[in-house]
């Protein structure tokens, strides 16, 4: 396991203690990154139906996933093998037959006649459908949303978690060094993004890596005016800039970065929106400390750019951490006004101001995590415009 | 645009047919290869919501996303920008407001007082919470499942989409041998991973790749007793079996394949179970052909095996072609008991015969496109247990 169980148990009391808030009997989690956190669970294997089912009542939580990964719950959760229950599989992908139906099937066996169900309703996992088949095969249950309680357990790392968010950070060296070493005029840009792959993956020479939540965001020209394109099957030419969201992953924690690359000279807009950014970057991080509000960091941002030319109307950040496809981010805190959240230590945000307008882009960000008296960022690389 | 206009327009004819049908006024398309299909938009954007609206009585869907996106569905979809629609950043993970809100203002200002709605209710990026803002912000909608209908429309390929596949298959060669020449002991598992998605991206000399829509599955020693783990930060031993399900991806199409390693002498179990998939898949392969139903394929698979040690309950293989993570598979064509689906040419299927014991795995299939006679592959890669 790649944490000690007291802290697998810390986890599961936390995430039965926020059910209570919320009068839940039972919660069940789709979502996989909070499915690994309470138990481990890794695997390729949320394109069909599986969840936990926490029951408040009972010691463990039930994993329920194919027949065919049961042996992957065995492998990698510390859940008693009692507790992994494989669903038959003519019920992946039918016209008839759907994985909730067992999910309630299960319920109905273990839990009081009018539960108290949470879901996590606006979780990709978490069907419409799902939803249906969970309320028809429980009639009498009081299905309500449950919808980002483990997220919010998640929002404070523990000494372990940062660990392996720093050794993210160390891969995250490589990987940007190799994408700015290696972008020039007349390169395939297929093949730097071949290369920040082999990078995320084989790590350093003491660990390797793995696959982060989000592709190598990396566009050029025209295509870096948005915020989630990648590379196309052109070469780099004269004079483009480069949008660079990479990320290194380790034991599916991030560390994610943007940086901006020109091949050539900036012209005035992408100068002035450049210098505009890193300022405000760089007063935003040396700004945020625990006991202060989502929002303010935002207030601060805003403050630090007024009067220039830069226009930024999305959210400055947000929390991210353990995840999987599609988002490492954790849908908790965002940095934009109305979020009160207070920071504390341990969480840990993504500052990401991202520019988009219609004729350019420009990105450089930083992943930091808060500590007692600031915060410190997970990985060491120069905030600039890389000029090539 | 990768397509010809008139193949654009010729996905949304079939679309609308398949739509009258089912009587739908309107079908919300949240599927990420279906919106690719319909409108060529691509981008890693599927974490927040987003889709194509497609009214029956409307020439062009419209595309909705998150504003900072929507630079991106104007460079690559073929929609006249009148119908992106942008909704502002507040709507991204809230807990007071939802892109559906935006959504149900859109139909209910476009579209009769009672509309007849398809959403696709068991598609990962249409949540319990979609449907919820969907219906109360449309009190008089009539809405309905209308999932798959642009999967079924996906099925029978057209000679452009078989010629981005061929270069998947291409990609998928160099792949395979990549994997298959670097496994040995005493090599990093994460090593040859990393050169896996070095050669995935790299392409060859004529075309890069792109991101398969599954991470290369590659598990090793007892992890092969399940269908979805992968790379471990170990390094392969000696006398391991090592499990490949890898794809190459060309213009977001696939070409996936799984062959098995081992790095020694097979035992009795492996070499037994090796024989007779091998021999299965074979039978397979030279019995496909139009004409003939999926579960047809199935059981002749299940005579070519019976007598063996083999043990297979799940589905021996399914449509794939298009798409986005989590998934390469579309959903639709099962090979299983029950599927009565007629095969046609154009249909392209991945016969995957997984086999997953308590001891260990064996995997070796094949994608293959039904021609007007029988079927083709995509890639030419010996059907063998590769012995290190």
């Amino acid at each position: 396991m790649l944490f000690d169980i007291t802290e697998y148990h810390l986890r599961l009391k936390k995430t039965k203690n926020a059910m209570a808030e919320k009068g839940l009997d039972i919660l069940i989690v789709t979502d996989p990154a909070n499915m690994n956190y309470l138990t481990g669970y890794d695997g390729w294997s949320f394109y069909v139906h599986q969840g936990l089912v926490v029951f408040q009542d009972q010691e463990e939580p039930i994993w329920f996933g194919r027949q065919q990964d049961s042996n992957g719950a065995k492998i990698t959760t510390w859940l008693d093998a009692s507790n992994i229950l494989g669903y038959e599989d003519y019920f992946v992908q039918s016209n008839t037959v759907h994985p909730y139906d067992v999910v309630a099937k299960l319920i109905a066996s273990r839990a009081s006649k009018a539960p108290r169900i949470g879901v996590e309703k606006d979780n990709y996992y978490f069907t419409a459908q799902c939803f249906e088949h969970l309320s028809k095969g429980l009639p009498n249950a009081r299905i309500q949303d449950g919808g980002l309680i483990v997220n919010w357990v998640r929002c404070i790392k523990s000494k372990t978690e940062l660990t392996y968010m720093k050794m993210a950070g160390q891969i995250l060296e490589n990987v940007m060094d190799t994408a700015v070493n290696l972008i020039e005029p007349g390169v395939r840009e297929g093949d730097v993004a071949a290369e920040v792959y082999k990078a995320m993956i084989a790590g350093t020479p003491e660990f390797t890596g793995d696959y982060p939540a989000i592709i190598p965001i990396m566009p050029s020209g025209k295509r870096t005016t948005t915020a989630h394109l990648s590379w196309a099957d052109r070469s780099y030419q004269k004079d483009e800039i480069v949008l660079l969201e990479l990320s290194g992953c380790k034991h599916r924690y991030h560390a994610p970065l943007s940086r901006t690359v020109i091949t050539g000279k900036p012209n005035t807009e992408l100068d002035e929106i450049s210098k505009t950014v890193i300022n405000g970057l760089n007063t935003v991080v040396d700004f945020i400390r625990p006991g202060i509000q989502a929002q303010e960091v935002e207030a601060k941002w805003r403050q630090a750019i007024s009067g220039s030319r830069v226009v930024k109307e999305s959210r400055i950040g947000y929390a991210f951490g353990l995840n999987y496809p599609p988002d490492w981010g954790e849908h908790t805190i965002s940095l934009r006004p109305g979020d009160t959240t207070i920071l504390e230590p341990g969480m840990t945000i993504h500052v990401m101001p991202g520019i988009w307008t219609d004729t350019l882009g420009f990105e450089c960000s930083e992943a930091v995590c808060i500590t007692e008296t600031g915060c410190t960022t997970l990985a060491n690389i120069p905030r600039q415009l890389f000029v090539k």
